[in-house]
């Protein structure tokens, strides 16, 4: 049993979420900050438009809350591709010391995690923190170029394209209140079109250790927000939470709340940027506005590459929880 | 000018460094706790073996100072494969919660870093950090598969094979004493064989923050160890020392003490394994003998992927410097 840390002094000061046009087309579509005319963004490549769309929402984020980058010590961010080029890339314009993190599509819980003990030990007064990631670079780096038109499993989730960022300062209207990061947890798995399938044992490990930590119960929670199971790893995890005596019907997915059931997008939207933008711009301003008292997000990662597809590993997975609480 | 971390109460209890054969050929051979026999270590494919490496180090750090793997919270790792695969599937085995970190071949320090903080402010007892590279993963992820036989440049430093780990908690006879995190800096190089080159304004650019946060000259520190800057990289920080009027007399680097001249390894070692290895089964020792009494690890990486450099992109750099102290 590892520990989760409960803090006092960390709220999220603000948010900011630049989307993909799907995405800005989907239920959730007026939320979000910036929504992209296309998938290219003005750039040459759909590498520079998914860093863009994270500076963006970095460089928002600092407007929205009248910051300048010389107001921050520390910048944590990541995201899906290879060596992490979008953060890595992003950042070069801020100027801001810069954590790398990765937890594939767990990113943005791993570095609102870090960030929030750094400020509660008070070693800095803020940090911004943020993650993205982009249909077509996913599909390149995870699958196949969209180009050549493979069909979709039905399994298979659809890599969101959005950036997701957070100010994590001692002021704001929402706690971050407990943080309990995740075990890398693998039963063997290798579908890499059924990644749901693949995390929901890692949501439940963690899930079930945060709970057990905090001698709390599901429904403790207004909202159990897991990243990006999808359909078919909801499912399964509500397995796994009966099989245990624990409630779920206070369970949603953030992957589940970005397209609407007519955009065809098969099991779910997926990517850092599901439980980045989805917390950003519908979590955040419903538990301002106190409409929600608090959410456990369980953000989810499926820890493969393509060369560990290729030479038949099986699929390592993560998942990091935060409880987000609305201040009294 | 952003902050140096001080801290009062973090000591690095211990290490444990994996190397491959060429590494334990060169000067320094008889210092490390393994050299493997050859570079697939028994495994099916040379990123089996990586990884391998990396769980024999962090096992071997556990094994050495006499801890499970339950008295650890946290541990903190990274490697330079795509997604992070070599840490991911390493830890799976340890049943730790993971933080997945990423600054190319600074990642040790990043590591080193982040869970020193966490340990200074009492979150936990005592972390694990660790990191790792392998020439032949190294050289088919950024250059081209070895069986393919290209020249390699003058320029180009040798991805080293290793991993290395610390324990870092609150005993031990090397004090964690200073951290600086380093910024993303892109002087527009892009020769992906000189890597040194890119390197280095970020090596300098953190430097130059850690020693004027502090109030300190390079003068202070027994020795300046930067990273992989290898023998190109090292001449280039040395001039932009010598342009700040800063003395460059104790520099040294982690790359260039790896191998023999007579090894025919061009630059010098890098890696995420140079800092890890170098200052695990090197610096470390000589700080608990007294025979160095403080470091300045000043562990640097180039933040490129192959698809960077295939998009005509420069390659931004980052350094993170951690100063190490033997208690009096």
């Amino acid at each position: 049993m590892n520990k989760t840390f409960t803090l006092k002094n960390v709220f999220v000061e603000g948010t900011a979420s630049v989307v993909g046009p799907s995405e800005g087309a989907g239920p959730l579509g007026d939320l979000f900050d910036v929504i992209l005319p296309d998938d290219i963004y003005g750039e040459s490549s759909f590498e520079k438009a998914e860093r863009k769309m994270l500076l963006e929402s970095l460089s928002l984020c600092l407007k929205k809350y009248n910051y300048r980058p010389e107001d921050f010590d520390l910048i944590l961010a990541g995201d899906l591709l290879n060596q992490l080029i979008s953060a890595n890339f992003a950042v070069r314009d801020l100027n801001i010391p810069f954590a790398g993190v990765f937890g594939a599509c767990s990113t943005f819980n791993l570095s609102i995690g870090l960030g929030s003990l750094l400020v509660e030990a008070g070693y800095v007064d803020r940090v911004i923190a943020g993650a993205c990631s982009h249909h077509q670079t996913a599909e390149r780096t995870f699958r196949f170029p969209t180009e050549l038109g493979v069909q979709r499993k039905a399994t298979a989730t659809w890599t969101m394209s959005g950036a997701g960022s957070v100010i994590l300062s001692r002021q704001g209207l929402v706690k971050v209140k407990e943080i309990t990061f995740g075990r890398v947890v693998d039963y063997g798995l290798k579908d890499t079109n059924n990644l749901g399938a693949v995390m929901a044992p890692a949501a439940f490990d963690t899930l079930k250790r945060h709970l057990q930590n905090l001698g709390k119960k599901p429904e403790d929670y207004d909202l159990i927000a897991t990243g990006d199971l999808g359909s078919v790893g909801q499912i399964m995890l509500k397995h796994l939470l009966g099989d245990a005596s624990l409630d779920a019907g206070n369970l949603t997915d953030c992957g589940l709340l970005v397209y609407a059931s007519t955009q065809d997008k098969h099991a779910g939207a997926s990517g850092c940027a599901a439980s980045a933008c989805v917390f950003s711009s519908y979590f955040y301003p419903l538990l301002c506005q106190g409409q929600l008292k608090n959410v456990l997000l369980l953000a989810t990662g499926a820890l493969f590459a393509q060369i560990t597809a290729q030479q038949k590993d099986s699929i390592p997975a993560v998942a990091h929880a935060i409880a987000f609480e609305k201040v009294e």
